[in-house]
């Protein structure tokens, strides 16, 4: 079977840039699969990044290769690698990106320092083409990570505020929201599970309260807003047929607080 | 050969959502070849998505699968379904999302009731991962639709306004603006020549008279604006090189009067 | 092994008309690879997408064919062409869009007059899915340029301004800005050296003066703009973890003076 290789980059797609990258894993990998996860993580946004491949990666069948580039220290001194978490691979810059999904796996990592897996001429801003292309390319073709460079241990990780829980309830935040205008929280189902049993909730968010956890938004009348836990297990807030951004007048960051009733 | 299935969604692409989807498809029938249709359709658009697929579904080789999720009734009674039109399968929520095309063909459906064919975990919230990809990814390995499910005759319908015709002209209306802001009408050639014939009209579309239907915008210089049969089949309005939306100030669901001259 | 088609348009996805061609692309050879570059073309942009695939057509595998339909005059009297440079295939109308990719490399070009490798029926505004998906096919599938029609020996250049060179310096402008806000000039980086040699330069672009061109835009402090030789060979202006645009306030068809120092 011709693995696949899938491409997630902040890159949009006015430019020339993912068309280039995809000519590079096609010059090297000639029988490899491209599939487009995105390319339009917000610009050097490492966390939204971090969001997507937390969430899509470890779906993939076996051996599929993850090229990930959100790379705003370009041609600094930021390390690129290669991660192997289970049967997939993930290739990219140690900025943090990889973080979400390394906090639930167990990992071997290389820092990518073989130059004869890149391309011939490296330029200072373009390692999506020049070095992370060519190495995904070439573990898709079954290259051995180790060939690729020396192992790295510890990974960059990049900060994301873990929730608070005690017997009064629990502190979270926005980290996410998506395309519907829908804000995903990082309070995870089982936390509130742990922290209100069977009893009653409120939860807080900007000026809106909630009484009640629902299954789905469709549960709720048109144009009003739902708690529910989402399809990624984690406390969501939306609108049904609205947008809870936009509605509530909710951004990324805000607190979530869910208050136990006694 | 290996199948084709193509996407068709109102994701976005800077979440995971298809990325998810994707690995779900490829997951369950690895050698599928993915295809990408649209995953802007505007966020819960029924009408907009059915009017991609009208246009593209029949268009592909014998038994592609079309996996279509626009689905903001997703975790209510709303059912799953699939259907097969002539040799192309369609899967997704019984919504209207299909109605523009099986007003045009005959159609076999099934509601997908059998979860053999399903994630062994649902979310309320993301059947697009949990249903109808896993249904597709079956289909697209020759599952038939008997096993998928109890047969359904009759499609939730979305009210499309049908054009009205009589001796003395046509009313139609402006029922998508496509990216590049031209018009697209619900008004068919046909109905034009038979209210028509070979004499003189008019076309009334907010500020804006036609007396003439070309054959393609860039008949007329650059700027202006030109009324003419388009690519699907129906009168479309456009500047020649411009934006008819913006610059004739006219929005989905504007009237559109062609009057015979007498 | 089977052939690559790269798909470059100005369409968007909301719509049908990506889909439509990659339909018909996969009707007429059924292996072929389908590879998006971009459908974010600005509408209506050549130059844009001239820049496109000036920068990413000629690094794909042997007999790739490049699908490029930015044709604002569909329908007129430009015409639809193939053109061969070294071991790649472009297709699209004779508009410009492939200018700036015929300035660097020897082609030989056929005018698309052969309506055996076209649909049957023609729109009059679509001949991206009528007229050139057809003939990419086809191309994908062996066809011999020669069949598809007449040779063509001169083709429309879009102009592009030269950038100008003297003792005192060199005079260019932004030609291309990209996702990210950087802003691209057509001031190739063997043409600064040669005006400035070993010695000190001042760049000014906008109301910023640069008094060095250093490696990568991270090697300034964030928020800071940076000048340097971008990935595609020419000199570029960014802001470190910044918008260049926005914050220096310049847009395309800006002039960009290098001054030498003596």
């Amino acid at each position: 079977m011709h693995q696949v290789i899938t491409l997630t980059t902040d890159f949009g797609v006015q430019d020339h840039y993912v068309g280039a990258m995809k000519a590079v894993l096609l010059s090297i990998s000639e029988k490899a699969r491209l599939v487009d996860i995105s390319h339009q993580i917000p610009p050097q946004d490492i966390m939204a990044g971090a969001w997507v491949v937390r969430n899509s990666a470890m779906l993939f069948p076996p051996n599929t290769v993850h090229l990930v580039v959100v790379d705003p220290g370009v041609g600094t001194n930021r390390k690129p690698i290669a991660i192997k978490i289970k049967d997939q691979y993930l290739v990219g810059p140690d900025n943090g990106i990889f973080s979400l999904i390394t906090d639930q796996y167990d990992y071997k990592g290389v820092e990518l320092t073989n130059p004869d897996f890149w391309r011939a001429d490296q330029s200072s801003t373009f390692h999506g083409r020049d070095i992370f292309a060519p190495v995904a390319a070439h573990l898709s073709n079954g290259v051995k990570m180790s060939e690729l460079g020396q192992p790295i241990e510890k990974l960059e990780t990049y900060r994301w505020a873990v929730p608070i829980s005690d017997r009064d309830g629990v502190q979270g935040w926005v980290v996410h929201i998506d395309h519907f205008g829908n804000l995903i929280s990082n309070i995870p189902e089982s936390m509130i599970r742990d922290a209100v049993g069977g009893g009653d909730l409120k939860i807080y968010v900007g000026n809106t309260i909630f009484d009640t956890v629902v299954n789905t938004f469709g549960d709720v009348p048109d144009g009003e807003p739902a708690a529910y836990i989402g399809s990624s297990g984690v406390l969501e807030i939306a609108i049904n047929k609205g947008d809870a951004r936009e509605m509530l007048g909710v951004e990324k960051g805000a607190q979530i607080s869910i208050v136990v009733q006694k």
